[in-house]
């Protein structure tokens, strides 16, 4: 390696502690060189496959880049951390014939896999180049000299899991069940449901699908993907620092979503308490994953008024329509140039407000997606709507009260699926243990 | 606004000065926030809306998304630019009954807002919200706040373009034609051809998803999307400074790329010179775009010493097997630990090498794709090529050469399109002018 970049530095998750493996900052390709190179010094033990003394060479070295997330942890990450520009997500099916032990072991090895890749490490420790070059390598090497770049790997467990195959009928969550069909489903069963789910969040997107091709290699023989949907352009925030991105509709989303810092809300909304039941899911969530299809050819015919009506909000600031500025908090009651609301009483803010839910809110991860366009020359996008939430109610009473939505008129949902997200995984152990215990 | 970010600074183009708007960093959200605030001394004027005394506030402020490329010049940008991370290429159609007038007026409509989005700015000057609230805004909106982000927008003529309906059967070049059958094509009608085409590449997808989407937008009534193709993670590097990346194999692609700052390989290999014809196409290029599927799981299963015979570079460094680093000339006479040659005689960098293609060489501008997974559970993944020569038998020449390549096994070709790329417009005119002259 003829590269001699200066160390990245790291910028810690909010929250969390960097470990002095992440406060250096490895990247794939530091430690690549470092093999290549036979240097004495290295180290490699433990589960993650630490290493002390490798140094950054990156391809796309940036603040975001050098960006490294703890995998272990009370919660899995890639829920409350900073949501990252891009995703790869994919559902997977257990083969036939699949064992419980087939699944205990599938668990450990991504588990195994993503404590590494999180860091910015190979798949394995044997990596793009192999133990031996009479043997495939272990990872397959497109993001190697790429940085961590803030990849997330996080695991959920759909309904479908939890039957006579595993010997995990009787450890169901009762709140864990396909949704219920929703006005404007048209949902295609290929792009719906799935036994097993990994999100993949990154600053780089091929960070994002190496990690899913990578597991889903992993998989071979025991689960496979049954569908998957890489997104871009985060249309939500998790930290008072990350500006609101805008969506497909050309809004501001994600104004009042959850935060990162409000704990209150976080037990209150998104963790299952241990009182909840089961008890192998407290600290975990319910993540629900919605394809919405957006008729963005009919919403940019409409006027800017009939786009702001639907809304709620302006479109420049993403300010209520009763005022003020894109914090202040909607004035539902205020009148508008006529004697009626100014904010629509089926706007999209309106609907989706706490106030008219009971006071539930959700943790939304959504991103932007587009892929390519369909034999009438639109194009194919909307929004891959991502949320986590204690209670799959939280989501199925909203999306209820959405019905009305004026919005509703230009999506069409396609895509559906409901997960259990177990806690983190403590060093050592793998995300969902406690399930089998 | 709330927002009072510092003003981020401009890199300019590799050989190109950026014009005093573009020194100034625009962006979309300093637009607005002064339109809105009806702040003084605003100054509109000129074929490219040019804005004096905007400040940057940007949501994805970075040293990249701060790159502004000129529009107008010489060549098109996007083809010796240094290569972006994100692609959106749409292939269109003319409609039913165009005419002649459709055609120009449709030239001159894209040519006025790509030079507008490439700066950072609105598509047009009524913007994201519009002249009236009773009309629908200019611009979709969804990349209002976010900077140029280094977009390039590239304008090429497909050779149905060249017919009785709009009086230019005459004008066709006569290199311009669909490309031959190769082996390993399984084209889909729908993933090729195309009467024109458009590149959009930036640093932030979001900004090329919005320029593709506003560009069809405008092009309604004359034009429509006949297919598309998003790309992430750049398989080239037009500059030395960029590191070589790796496509979906693993193996770092784009070494031997033509670079922006070798004049002498871009005269002789990229653009269309005086002396060749026709005169209207002098400064421009020919585009190839093929659609190259990976069959990436089989090609994983592969021992390494395989897949690098396969390439005929190792895959850590990408040094060619004849020994070296990335950068040394490749020896294909010397032998390996055999009497048989280090590098494979059908191996890709010895049956794409210039020494065996008559000298032939051809700018590539590829990206990675997946478009999730099929049916089986495997990703449709792969490389979306690109890539501009002087002439259309470079390619063809390069491309029957690689019907040996041992690499061709793990590849299916789905879409295939060749475009006439005229050259860069003058500042008020618009590109293809000199088509119609």
């Amino acid at each position: 390696m003829s590269d001699t970049e200066p160390q990245a530095s790291t910028e810690a998750a909010a929250g969390a502690e960097p470990s002095d493996d992440q406060a250096r900052g490895l990247s794939r390709r530091g430690l690549l060189g470092l093999l290549g190179a036979g240097a004495g010094g290295l180290l490699v033990g433990g589960a993650a496959g630490a290493v002390v003394g490798a140094s950054v060479a990156s391809a796309n070295t940036s603040a975001s880049g050098a960006t490294v997330h703890p995998f272990y942890g009370e919660h899995q990450a890639g829920i409350t951390t900073p949501v990252q520009e891009h995703l790869h997500f994919a559902a997977f099916d257990m083969a036939d014939g699949a064992t419980r032990d087939d699944l205990v072991s599938l668990l450990k090895d991504w588990s195994y896999a993503a404590s590494r890749m999180t860091q910015g490490l190979d798949v394995s420790a044997s990596g793009a180049v192999g133990g031996s070059p009479q043997a495939p390598p272990d990872d397959t090497g497109e993001a190697l000299g790429l940085p961590a770049s803030a990849l997330t790997v996080t695991f959920g467990f759909g309904p479908g899991l939890f039957d006579a195959r595993f010997g995990l009928a009787s450890r169901k969550p009762a709140e864990l069940a396909e949704l219920p069909r929703f006005l404007g489903d048209q949902l295609i069963p290929m792009s719906s449901s799935g036994d097993l789910c990994i999100q993949a969040c990154a600053d780089d997107p091929q960070v994002a699908v190496h990690a899913i091709r990578n597991l889903s290699r992993i998989a071979f023989g025991r689960a496979q993907i049954r569908w998957s949907q890489l997104g871009f352009g985060r249309t939500s925030k998790t930290t008072v620092d990350q500006s609101t991105p805008r969506n497909l509709f050309g809004f501001k989303d994600g104004t009042a979503n959850i935060l990162a810092d409000d704990q209150e809300a976080l037990k209150k909304n998104v963790w299952v308490a241990a009182s909840d039941a089961p008890a192998w899911l407290a600290g975990g969530s319910y993540l629900v994953a919605r394809k919405i299809r957006m008729t963005v050819e009919v919403w940019d015919r409409l006027r800017l008024a009939e786009q702001e009506r639907t809304i709620g909000r302006n479109k420049g600031e993403g300010a209520p329509l009763s005022g003020g500025s894109e914090h202040t908090e909607p004035d539902f009651t205020k009148a508008g140039k006529t004697a009626d609301p100014a904010i629509d009483p089926r706007s999209h803010v309106k609907l989706a407000h706490p106030d008219f839910n009971k006071g539930v809110r959700i943790l939304r991860r959504g991103y932007n997606f587009v892929d390519g366009n369909d034999d009438l020359g639109q194009l194919s996008a909307g929004l891959f709507f991502l949320s986590y939430q204690r209670d799959p109610q939280q989501f199925i009473g909203i999306q209820r009260a959405l019905a009305k939505d004026l919005m509703s008129e230009y999506l069409v949902h396609t895509g559906s699926a409901i997960f259990a997200v177990p806690p983190g995984a403590k060093e050592g152990s793998f995300v969902g243990a406690g399930l089998f215990a």
